[in-house]
C-alpha cells in the first residue's frame, strides 16, 4: 500500500518516536474516533496476560471504545503491579491529551517481555503524539507498531453498502511468536461500517478463524496477543443487519483483510523466504483435515526442506502421521502447486521431485496432502525457517 | 565408552560398510545371539510405518528373537511393496547366513525416506558382515547405525543378581527427528540378564517413560522409530522374578542406560551445544507438570534463547502459559541451576540475570520452573537449536 492511506471516515492516526525503542525509530502508535465507536476483541489464549492487556479486556467488554494507543519496543508481560500501573499512567496521558475519558482508550503493547514499560516516556510524548493525528496517517500507525517486522503490513477492502462505499483497513504487526491461538499477533481493523459491537465480534471471530488462527511461523504464542475492531460508521452507510448480503459482504471483506494480513505475517516470518499453503483433503472431516495441516505447517522439518527448497515428502508425510487423526498411508497423495511427487503412498520419483523443487524456489506455492476420499478439507499457511530465524532469535535481547 | 565394550554374554556384534550410504561409511549393523533369546520392542505412534518397522512388529510378537540386523543411510519407509520385499530378501539372506530360521531375525532401517532400500547391497554384504561378528565389536555395530550422530552412542550398566553379574548395554542412534511417542529412535539394549519376554517388555516400557519419552530435539517423530530389547540369561544368574529388588535393581539399571542414551541423543541434537533439563514442579499432578515441562522444552523461541544462552524467562514462561494446564502466572519461579531470575512472576533484575547467563554458557544446565506448591514434578530434556540444525535439514537429501 502507499505511504497515504485512504480514509477510514471517522478515524484518524498517528505514530511518534517516543524513545522507548534503543533504535529511536517510531514506536508510539495512536488510533483515535471522533466520538465513541463500536468494539470488538479477541485475545491470546496464553495464560500469562500482559499488563495492558488486562486493562484492554476490561474496556473492550463494554462494547465502545473511542482511541487505540500501542507501544512497540516493550511488552510489558510480566511486570506485576509497576506493570499495571505503567500502563495507567501512559494511556490516561494520552487519554487527557485527547480530551476524553481513559476508559475508552485501550493501551496495547509489544517487545521484550518482562520489564516495566518507561510511563514517562509516553507521558511527555502525548501531546506531540496526538498533534501528529491524521485522517490519512494510518501508515505511520503500522510503522510505530513493528518490532521485528521488516516492513509495516496494511491491507484495506472496500465494499458497497446501501450505495455507499465501506472500507475496511487491517494493521498488523508480528514476525516471530507467531501461531494460531485465537488472535496470534497485534492486529487492529477500523471500518467505517455500522454494526453494534456483537455483530461485529461475531463477524470478527469467523474472520480471524479463516484467517489468523490458520498461519504458523515458529509455533508461539505470545503474552500480548490481541485483535481489535473498530466501526465507526462514518460512511454513512445503513447498518450492517444479520442474514443480509451486505452482512455477509463485509464479513467477506473483513476476511480478506485479515487474510493478507496473515499473509504478510507469514511471509515476513522472521528471515522467511517461502510461504506455503499447505492443504490436506480427503479426511472425514475438515476438523481433522486441519488438525493435519497444523501438524504439517509446524513441523520444523518440514520448515527446514521448504528452506532448502527441497520437496522431502517424507517428512510431510511423516508429519502428517503423528497429528493423530487415523488415516491410510497406502492412498496418500502429495503434490507441490499442481506438481504430483506421491501416489498411493509412495514417492513418483526423481523427474517429478526436480519439477516440485523447481517450484519451490518461487516465493509461494502449495503443499497438497490428499489423504483419501472425505470431504474434509482445511489450509493452513507457513513459511520456511532459515539462519535468519536462529539470528533473528538468539540474539533479540542483546 | 572405549572402542572395545565388554563381553554381553550371549551377544556377538559386527559393523560393516555395504554401499548403501555415499560416503562409503560403516553402514550395516548385525547382533546375533547364541541361540533364540527373550525379547521386548517399543514402536514409534507414527502411523506411517517403514517397511522393517512392520515386519519387526510381527517377529517380536513371538516374544523370541535371534539377531537383529540395521542399516542405515535409507529408511525403506514410504516405498510400499517393493520395499517390503526388499526387507523381505536383505533380512532373509543375512538369516541365511548366519544358519538361523528369518522369521528370528528382526531388520530395522534409518536413513532418507522414500527410497527403497538397495537389497542387493545387504545380500552382497551377508557373509563378510557374519565373518566380522565379535563379542566385543559392539561398538562397531554403534558406529554402522549412525546417520546424521556427531558419534556413536553407547551405555553400559553392571549389577549383581544372585551372586553374579549381569550387564545391560544400550546402543542408539539419533540426532533429528528426536520427540517423545514411544521410542524416537533406533534403540538397541542387550543383555545377558535373564527374563521372560512379558517382564522384559514391562521394563522396557517403564525405563523408557523415563528416558525417551521425556527428551525432545525438535518435536519431530520418525516413521522408523524402534527400541528393542535382547536377554540372553548368557551371565547365568537367576532368573528377574516381578516385585524382587533383583528385578527392581534391573529396571533402575535399564533406566540409567536409556536415560544415558537419551542424553547423549539431545546433546547430539544436529548442532546442539547446550543440553538442559528442564524440571516443573509445584502443579498439582506429576501429569501437567510433564505437560508444561514438554511446552517449554519444545518451544523454539526457548530453544533459540538457549542458543544465545540468554536468560530470557518471558519466553519460559510464555511457553508455559500455553501448556492448556491452569496455572497462577504471579506464583511463578524461575531459576537457571541455583540461580532464580523471576520470583512471583516477576524479573529478578539485570544481576541475576547475568549470573544465569554465565550458567547457559556451560554444556548442560537445569531450567527451573516452580508454579505453586502441589506435589507435582516432572523433567524433559531439551537441547539449544542453532545454525547448524538449519544447515542439516535444509541439505540433507542434496
Amino acid at each position: 500500500m502507499s505511504e497515504q492511506t485512504p480514509e477510514i471516515r471517522g478515524f484518524r492516526f498517528a505514530g511518534f518516536a517516543a524513545g522507548i525503542k534503543k533504535s529511536g525509530l517510531p514506536d508510539l502508535a495512536l488510533a483515535v474516533a471522533d466520538r465513541p465507536v463500536s468494539c470488538a476483541a479477541l485475545f491470546t489464549e496464553n495464560l500469562v496476560q500482559a499488563a495492558p492487556l488486562k486493562i484492554a479486556r476490561e474496556r473492550v467488554a463494554a462494547g465502545l471504545l473511542q482511541a487505540v494507543l500501542v507501544n512497540s519496543g516493550n511488552a510489558n508481560a510480566c511486570t506485576g503491579k509497576p506493570g499495571l500501573e505503567a500502563a495507567h499512567g501512559a494511556s490516561s496521558a494520552v487519554a487527557e491529551a485527547l480530551g476524553i475519558d481513559a476508559g475508552l482508550l485501550v493501551p496495547a503493547s509489544t517487545g521484550v517481555i518482562g520489564q516495566v514499560l518507561p510511563a514517562d516516556k509516553v507521558v511527555r510524548a502525548a501531546k506531540p503524539l496526538v498533534s501528529a493525528l491524521g485522517a490519512r496517517n494510518a501508515s505511520d500507525f503500522a510503522q510505530a507498531i513493528m518490532t521485528t517486522d521488516q516492513g509495516p503490513k496494511l491491507a484495506l477492502e472496500r465494499l458497497e453498502v446501501g450505495g455507499q462505499e465501506v472500507r475496511v483497513l487491517g494493521i498488523a504487526k508480528g514476525a516471530g511468536m507467531i501461531h494460531p491461538r485465537m488472535a496470534t499477533t497485534l492486529a487492529f481493523v477500523f471500518t467505517d461500517a455500522a454494526l453494534p459491537p456483537e455483530r461485529l465480534q461475531r463477524a470478527l471471530r469467523s474472520a480471524t478463524d479463516e484467517s489468523f488462527n490458520i498461519a504458523t511461523v515458529d509455533g508461539e504464542t505470545s503474552t500480548n496477543d490481541m485483535i481489535l475492531a473498530l466501526a465507526s460508521g462514518g460512511a454513512g452507510a445503513p447498518e450492517l443487519i444479520d442474514g443480509t448480503d451486505a452482512y455477509s459482504g463485509f464479513v467477506a471483506a473483513l476476511t480478506r483483510v485479515l487474510r493478507s494480513l496473515a499473509e504478510q505475517i507469514v511471509a515476513d516470518g522472521e528471515g522467511a523466504e517461502h510461504v506455503a499453503e499447505v492443504i490436506v483433503t480427503g479426511t472425514a472431516h475438515d476438523a481433522d483435515a486441519r488438525t493435519i495441516a497444523r501438524r504439517v505447517a509446524t513441523s520444523l522439518l518440514v520448515k527446514t526442506a521448504m528452506h532448502g527448497k527441497d520437496p522431502n515428502w517424507g517428512r510431510i508425510l511423516c508429519a502428517a502421521g503423528v497429528a493423530g487423526v487415523p488415516f491410510d498411508p497406502d492412498v496418500a497423495r502429495i503434490a507441490i502447486d499442481d506438481v504430483e511427487i506421491v501416489r498411493d503412498g509412495i514417492g513418483l520419483g526423481a523427474e517429478a521431485e526436480q519439477r516440485a523443487a523447481r517450484i519451490m524456489q518461487t516465493p509461494r506455492y502449495a503443499i497438497r496432502v490428499s489423504l483419501g476420499a472425505g470431504p474434509g478439507r482445511a489450509s493452513y499457511l507457513t513459511c520456511d525457517i532459515g539462519h535468519r530465524y536462529i539470528d533473528v532469535n538468539a540474539g533479540y535481547r542483546s
